[in-house]
Order: structure tokens, then sequence, then C-alpha cells
């Protein structure tokens, strides 16, 4: 069993007794009182307008939403009165980038973010939220697909950053370091074959962009950033545990904003 | 459960699912890649040509075999499909500190050692061996009590490492820094509470001890280091993550033998 399957395994298993809502009026309650919900399952085939009423306000919020057989939602019910419905609600309420930005001016610092493309191992998530923290970043960012969220996990492995350091997860990386660039910021990738990181001038607005544990940073990401930032390789093997990786190139900011 | 115990967990499962290789050609090719294997089973009666290889290879290398019945292997078998043979892999063998400072000396570089003072996660340990690797250091020592040892976890979260990295095992890690400091090693200590990273000399001979994920580095090691370095802390949380401290502390070390 890979980790990656285990650490689902697991996060899944924590989500179950700490975050799961069943039922319509349940579900739905969360949808309208503005609770995060990561994901929502659905009974496939089931028409009853409750049930459409929910998907559609799921729609709405752009919840990821999986239409699954009886028994897959048989299986993930603990009170065996699901209706047809089961909403998984994020352990920790996510922030928005806008949030994130107004911490920095408050701080009266140039911002420091830090954004994750596709981070799926939630150990790795919790540990890069505690370097964020400590290294002083102003927030997180990661998508809404294919990523780790904020489960329990996450926010466990995090020692309590998650109670200080914003998260706010994004439909769209690109759109937002689109957007952030036209606000002055920028945007370096972590890219082991890029430009040494202390050739490069980190002080300043800046996001720092890691990528997937597997795959490192996609395509259009990087094609969006300004620069790329290497860690130097002194060893035999391609890469360092990406939490590892956030750390140095994080720290790395610190040095050159303190000017060190 | 905590992370603790879990982890301890699956590295006990993944040991006897990992070390066991199944199947003719992967028995070979471990004994032709110069693999230790603890034992062979092969099926008893068997006279096909390439297990006979197999075991012709097993006697070469002084190996314990089993001759077994089918339902022995069937029971052993996680694969299902063991040919006929299955060879039980050693555990991951532990080199020693002189190992490790030959090859300092062969490579030409001043020593660059990473102490382990007590690191219980495995997933940590195999992060910092990761990190070890790729920072240039010439190994890593780990003390043979309270501290994960080179489980399949660990090297399967080391990337790779361990096969290029050495680690050694010593009973007492006070003693070993007394000795070491004798051939003209200097010794840092991580602390949060200590001097500025940045304003210590890092380079030279050096070994950077790295403390417990909860307790950091135990009174009698801290005492017989030569000096601390303490990572910036701009945030509300009281530490990094252990294999994320190593990264940035090891890199710091990098940073420095560079002269950047």
């Amino acid at each position: 069993m890979s980790e990656k399957n285990f650490d689902n395994m697991i996060s899944e298993t924590e989500e179950t007794a700490r975050q799961l809502l069943e039922g319509r009026n349940a579900v739905l309650e969360a949808f309208r009182s503005g609770k995060t919900i990561d994901k929502l399952y659905v009974l496939d085939g089931c028409k009853d307008g409750p049930v459409q009423t929910i998907v559609r306000e799921a729609k709405k919020h752009d919840t990821i939403i999986r239409f699954v057989a009886r028994e897959r939602l048989d299986q993930l019910s603990q009170t065996g009165r699901h209706q047809g419905v089961i909403a998984q609600a994020a352990a920790y309420e996510y922030s928005t980038v806008e949030d994130i930005l107004e911490r920095a001016r408050q701080k009266g610092e140039p911002p420091f973010l830090i954004l994750l493309d596709g981070i799926e191992d939630p150990y790795n998530l919790g540990a890069i939220i505690r370097t964020a923290n400590l290294a002083g970043a102003h927030g997180v960012i990661i998508p809404k697909r294919r990523a780790a969220g904020l489960t329990a996990v996450v926010a466990r492995t995090s020692a309590g950053a998650l109670n200080y350091t914003p998260v706010a997860k994004v439909t769209n990386l690109t759109a937002v370091i689109q957007q952030l660039k036209k606000e002055g910021i920028w945007f370096v990738c972590a890219d082991m074959g890029g430009e040494l990181m202390y050739r490069q001038n980190l002080t300043g607005p800046i996001g720092l962009v890691i990528g997937n544990e597997g795959e490192g940073v996609s395509r259009l990401v990087r094609e969006n950033c300004d620069m790329t930032a290497a860690i130097p390789m002194n060893g035999d093997i391609d890469s360092l545990n990406a939490s590892v990786a956030a750390g140095v190139l994080a720290y790395e900011i610190v040095r050159q904003r303190m000017q060190v």
C-alpha cells in the first residue's frame, strides 16, 4: 500500500469520526449556514426534490459532488440514516485570498504567500502550514481539486498552526496567480531544474509555489510564475520530501528578507 | 490511535509485505544484485532449471535454504505467484561511523554528519535521510534506543536515499560525539532558543544534531555540542516539524559551504 493511499485512508477514518454530516436536513442546513463542505456524496439516480435542492446548493458553492451507489453511502454512514446524502465538512474553515492579503497589510509587511499546486499527502500539508506559520508567511493557498483539504490529520500535523495561519481554497490556482500578479506580487516556482535559489531576488511581495509530491508544479502554473528557484542538489536521488523542500525555500525567503 | 503507534503498525505490516521476494526473476535478481537474503524457501522436490539456478546462487551466498511443501509457500506468499521460490530479504544494513568518515575522506570533503537524538517517527527519519543525501551529508547517525530504526517505511520514505547514504546505529550518541570531537569535528545542536543559525560558522568538519520530535536534543548530548543553531521563528507556534527543521539547518550548512 502506498503512503498516499495510506494517508487517504486515515484521513478518511478520522473524517468519518469527526466531520460527516448525514441526512437531508443536516446537509442542507450545513450549506445554508455557510459551513465549508469539502465533498458531497449523493445517491446515484436519486430524483427526490430535497436531494435535488441539496445538489443545487452544492453546485452554487462549487462543492465537489460524487454520485455513488447505495452500498457506498451505507458504508460511509455512521448513523444508518443518510437518506441518500452525506456531506464531508472541512475540519477547519477556509479563509479567502483577500483575508490573507489583508493580514499582510495589517502587519505592514510585503505579502508572503505559499501556494501548493496539488499536495496530496495530509502530513505534508500539515507540515507546510506549520512552516508557513513560523516562516512568517501570511497564508497558504491550495486548489480545490486533486489536493489534500483541511482534514483532522492536517490540523493535527500542523501542530496548532492552523489556528493562526489562514488557508484559502481556490478553484483555479492559475487564475489566482494572474490576478495577484496584477497586484504586484511576484511568483517563484519551486523547480529543481531552475535557477539556484540564492541567485534569485526573493525579497518583496512574493508567492512561493510548491508542486505535487510526484510531479512537481504543473505546466500551466509554472508558465504563469515569474521565476524559478532550485535547491542545490548534491546527492544521488531526485528530490526532497515536498514539505522539506517547502521549508528550505520558505527559509531562503526569510533569510533574504532579513538581509542576512 | 496516535500517529506514532499508527506508524509503528504499518512499519511492521509493510516489513512483512516488503521483505519477502517472490517469483523466480525477483529472487534471482536479488541474489545477483548483492542484496542480503536471510532465508530462501524452495518448493521441495522442484527440479526446474531456474529454481536450481537460484539454489546454486543461494549456496554460493551461504544463504539458509528451507525446502518446504507447496502449502507452506502458498501460506507465505502474498502475491499468490511465488513460482516455487520465496526469499526473505535482510533488514536494511547499518553502516558504521568509520565508514561514514571514510566516505568523506574519499570525496576529499570535510565531514558533514547528521546525528538524530531520538527521532521516533519513521516518516521523519526517512525524510531526513532523503535530505542528508541531497544536502551532501556523508551519513546519518542514530542511537540504538528510543528511536526509529531502518524499517521498510523509512526506506520508502527516504525515496531511495537509503541506497546511497549510510546510516550508523550507535549505543551512545554522547560517546560518539566526544570521540569525533577529538578528530576535529565540530558539533552544532539544533536549539530553537540558541544562536541564530546565520551567525554561526557552519563550514568545516561538522556534525548537525537534531533532537526528538517532542523534547528536542537531550541535555547530555546538548552539553557535549560546541554550539547551538536556531532557525528564525516569526510565528505563533513552538517548533517546525523535525524533518523540516533538519532540512532548513542542513541547507544553511550547504549555503555556508557554497559561500553564497
